[in-house]
């Protein structure tokens, strides 16, 4: 059995903008020793799998500061304050990142980005029936191009490393596992 | 076509010992105005799928200190600069956390684990013909409970949110495709 380990001292030591790193101090529970530990907190994330009616997935491609590369990812960000729920963010981004719209969004699963070292949740959810209903609305920081990519492609851009967002790579094998699900294969 | 946002100014802001926070500022090749943003920086990863003869993943339980839960996981961690390869990596996170050897470690992939606010990549490497060969060499902080899961079973664990550690599905799906490709499917 894996025993929690009870915290002593708890402090936010660093505050960057879209995350901040707490400090905690807990004890072993195996050795009663103290031992300090960082943690990222943010707001939890929301990854959007949005398909059109002949089963194309709206993709974005742009480009991401932390690895300085430009990504093939589906749509999805941080779930605001304003946004009710994980459903109603992920719609909000699907809109403001591609302009697209479809049916009311069902959530297909909740993962830890990084449980060793942060606390954020994000979550999978699928919108179906997909149209373009607006134009885009990014933000200051954002610049992405639309790509509507068929599944059956899916599997090969994971394969061949040419998605490798690890977070989108998770969506699409939720996505995966709903559809086997679903046709009961 | 998506451009590059060149850096003006970079340092490091935060050291908490894992990893260490830096600040860039970059100007936007759409609107020439300078932004900010934070990195997250660590070494590599490597999360390890290994597999006995008998096709069963042999997995860890452990507490992680960013959800503080305990998460069914694959072995796996730093590649330490002591590491020449994430493949040397991979067989010594292995072997210190569970005890077990195997055949020579194959690379399945290479991802970002979050490109967004992260500069380091994570591999996911193989190891077939597994056999347990010595007790473990725990760090620390680490208190780990060895899984034997037969195969069969992955794809209920992630579907059911029992796998919920992201970089550990990733490595699964990896694991899923690539048995695909071999046995051409």
């Amino acid at each position: 059995m894996i025993k929690p380990w009870p915290a002593i001292r708890s402090a936010v030591v660093g505050e960057y903008r879209v995350f901040q790193v707490r400090q905690d101090t807990k004890l072993s529970p195996r050795t009663g020793t103290p031992h300090d530990f960082f943690v990222i907190e943010s707001v939890n994330w929301v990854n959007v799998i949005a398909v059109t009616r002949d089963e194309r997935l709206i993709m974005v491609e742009q480009f991401r500061h932390g690895s300085g590369t430009t990504e093939l990812e589906v749509p999805g960000g941080m779930i605001d304050h304003e946004d009710d729920t994980p459903l109603a963010a992920g719609a909000r981004e699907l809109r403001e990142e591609t302009g697209y719209e479809g049916d009311t969004p069902l959530v297909l699963g909740q993962v830890y980005p990084n449980p060793a070292i942060m606390s954020n949740t994000c979550f999978t959810v699928l919108v179906r029936n997909c149209e373009q209903k607006h134009g885009t609305a990014f933000d200051h920081t954002e610049d992405l191009t639309t790509r509507l990519v068929p599944i059956g492609e899916i599997q090969d851009l994971v394969a061949s490393g040419r998605i490798r967002h690890s977070m989108m790579i998770v969506a699409l094998y939720l996505f995966e596992l709903w559809r086997k699900r679903v046709s009961g294969s």
